[in-house]
């Protein structure tokens, strides 16, 4: 990489002593982002960030294509009497909504938080019979939310970026399986492969999506123990098809409204849980297959040999692109260990170290990012790269797993919920209800406990036995307790 | 092509008889975009005219990273202030901002119509060395300009799609070579492979980007005879350097301010151009390089042999698709005619028909969208696809290339501009000068004969000869005279 700003010196905070410093730290010097744009939650992406977005959209739009959504793009701005059709959803994002000056001949014009009420519209014109069914459409895009809070780069913005899905369906039924197709994507996608972990829970009545008849949410842990939502998936049923007018004529000659769901993995987001969870107190660890670069080729010549080695070293690279991996050589005039430092803080998997002595022994070392151990490599084996790399990912996602799994616990009593989430855990509990008649008992868990009811698991039923351990009656469901960004 | 809507029925106006309202109808029934969105200026873009941007985007991007440029993702709004910092900039721009209502804590915030004082407000912080040099970004995204003449989908809108790039340089020399660089980019990607020719203007000094000391824009000519912008390249001196305070220590040790350019091929425009130079009266023709479909197969079948042909067909596919080809099976009900109109409608470049006689002698017919000839394609020789992709793009670039050399003039006379401007032409006159002393003279043509000047090459040097046609000085430069958008 050339042109690439110089680190500066190294991370100052360690991981486990003091996270939020050091993920504000990482962000900064292995270039994520850059925190000074003069207005309070716009943040600004830098190349190494702004590459790996790009392959993070890369993998989920090839996804959703392969399961049957096609791309669109739809405009920024959304006309206020659009919001105001669907109540609880105006109700809402109206507090965070950015306005737009009056425009003249318009109405008031809403910087999209969410494109429901933008698409839907068009919806209505587009859906006319069940053979136009489903229509699953999506868009990458910002969206945006004026945020009063304490903003935090890259997990609570005022633009931040998504992807988001709007699925119409013939049938509830239909829905309810889209809401679960949209788990697995996310459990394909962002777990299996970017190795983050995440509980999907149904999140109770009064912490659902404005406008949704269910909301299930992906909760993944950072390092220190709260819950970070990463996507969402909703089940819209009719709550928009009605006031939008979506209608549709069945196969039975029948007009009815459309059934439909919106998915939105957070990009930005998933992005802050990658960096969070598999960062170290090097710097970051980017999986392999997301990393813009993922073999860096060292070339350690002096003034002699140099022409020789970048050659050979060019030829190599030749070979390992060959292979479909992203590699560049550094050869700028940096000490070599300076030039190890530095891909070290900005997560590159794999190093290849490339000397005299490697290109007559085509003996070549190689540096693996997240054990830190040194292996050799022959020049006839650069395939195996492909394959280490996988395992490079396999081990980040097995640790995050680890380290996820410790963290559930089973709990019984107040005090036991109280003592896990001292301890940064997430308490399993028997409780009465996610529907409206639980809402004391999770007002009691907040203000007691200062924990949040985060749901039930939402891709498989979980039985509860005994009784709700606040208010004592007939415990209905399983909760997951925690504390939350 | 599953949940398609059907496009009604067909063409009604012929592209040589009203191209404005062919224009519409085909962005409206090949489903390009939606006009239908209830703000003005704002458009829906429908997945088959998504699919093709998201292609033109591939291509550009790569294209800019190759020769040096990073990704990266700026904020949507700019403070009033930042705008303020370059007075003819926020001249320029001021009139046509759409802007934020009022947020707390923060100056008055614009939706940005371009990104300069949003990217150089950082740039004074990243750049301190003239090792830092040349700093090079671009991004792909959408700016906002509130439009109050008529708007045209694709052609002017209040939301747009784009790429800038802004690059900084240690030296002027440096800053003018990249801007002929952004000339061969535009003309390797736009012209060689989507088939659009451009002229490459360097616009008169009233009609450069505020901010810029020279602007240099590519217009492409549509068949209604009317110039279109499709990118711009602008030196910027140091008229941005210099109150954003971005300097560099050289390597005198001397302090000294970047020397800057921006680029910005507009992605809705090249869209626009593609759509408008290609088509023909049966619908869109895309070039094979950007076409979301790139081959389609219509297997005929009845009710006996359809589970084969299918089977058949998806073999077939498979096939086509090992050699890197886009290719999709339509196995909808509709009648094989029916099929044919449709993709025809839509431009995908080659058509295969697949049937009982095709599987059984091994030869397919293949029709080819611009010529609208069949030839016999054997099922051996399917590699060959791409070669004959190859030659479906270079038709439509020598079509084209055929009908802008025939648009351009020399005129000797006011009276031979005013004749070819009424034929549809491109007036080539010697002029006194498109710095400030030759304004009064592109008035007059202006007034009189309802034509603009749009500069001079700005990619070689042009010797005029004699005087200038309308003020009889000395002509010191050779200008192109037209109509435009």
């Amino acid at each position: 990489m050339k042109n690439q700003k110089k680190s500066q010196e190294g991370l100052t905070v360690k991981k486990d002593k003091n996270f939020s410093r050091w993920y504000n730290e990482i962000l900064n010097k292995a270039e994520i982002i850059d925190l000074r744009y003069n207005i309070k939650g716009f943040i600004v992406i830098r190349p190494w960030g702004a590459m790996i977005i790009e392959n993070i959209y890369k993998i989920y739009e090839k996804a959703l294509q392969e399961e049957g959504h096609k791309p669109s793009f739809f405009p920024i701005v959304i006309p206020e009497k659009n919001f105001k059709k669907e109540s609880s959803h105006v109700k809402g994002f109206s507090p965070e909504v950015f306005w737009l000056q009056k425009v003249k001949g318009e109405d008031k014009l809403a910087l999209r938080p969410t494109s429901e009420t933008a698409f839907y519209q068009m919806y209505s014109l587009w859906i006319r019979s069940h053979r136009d069914l489903p229509l699953k459409l999506y868009q990458r895009a910002n969206v945006f939310r004026c945020e009063t809070k304490a903003t935090r780069p890259l997990i609570r913005g005022r633009e931040f970026y998504w992807i988001e899905a709007h699925d119409a369906f013939s049938t509830n039924n239909e829905a309810d399986k889209q809401v679960q197709q949209d788990i697995t994507i996310t459990e394909r996608i962002v777990h299996n492969r970017f190795g983050i972990p995440f509980l999907p829970m149904k999140r109770p009545e009064w912490d659902k999506f404005p406008g949704a008849v269910y909301t299930i949410a992906g909760d993944c842990m950072l390092p220190d123990n709260k819950l970070l939502q990463i996507f969402t998936t909703h089940n819209l049923g009719n709550n928009f098809s009605k006031p939008f007018k979506i209608k549709f004529k069945d196969k039975d000659g029948k007009e009815k409204y459309v059934w439909q769901t919106c998915y939105g993995p957070g990009i930005s987001r998933i992005l802050a849980s990658i960096i969070s969870i598999h960062g170290d107190d090097n710097g970051l660890i980017i999986p392999f297959c997301i990393s813009p670069i993922q073999v860096i080729i060292i070339p350690i010549f002096n003034s002699k040999n140099q022409d020789r080695i970048i050659s050979e070293s060019e030829k190599i690279a030749t070979k390992i692109r060959s292979f479909g991996i992203n590699v560049e050589i550094d050869i700028s005039e940096k000490r070599p260990g300076e030039k190890y430092y530095e891909y070290e803080l900005r997560g590159v998997p794999f190093r290849l170290e490339i000397g005299e002595k490697e290109i007559k022994s085509k003996k070549l070392t190689l540096f693996i990012r997240d054990t830190k151990k040194k292996q050799v490599i022959h020049i006839d084996q650069l395939s195996e790269l492909k394959k280490l790399g996988e395992q490079f990912d396999k081990r980040l996602k097995t640790k995050a797993d680890n380290f996820m799994r410790g963290k559930i616990v089973n709990c019984k009593t107040k005090e036991q919920i109280k003592k896990a989430i001292k301890e940064g855990k997430i308490a399993r509990v028997n409780f009465c209800s996610i529907k409206k008649s639980g809402a004391r008992c999770a007002e009691y868990i907040e203000k007691e406990i200062n924990a949040e009811v985060r749901g039930i698991l939402g891709n498989k039923q979980e039985k509860p036995i005994d009784r709700c351990i606040i208010c004592n009656k007939k415990a209905t469901q399983v909760v997951y307790i925690g504390k939350s960004y």
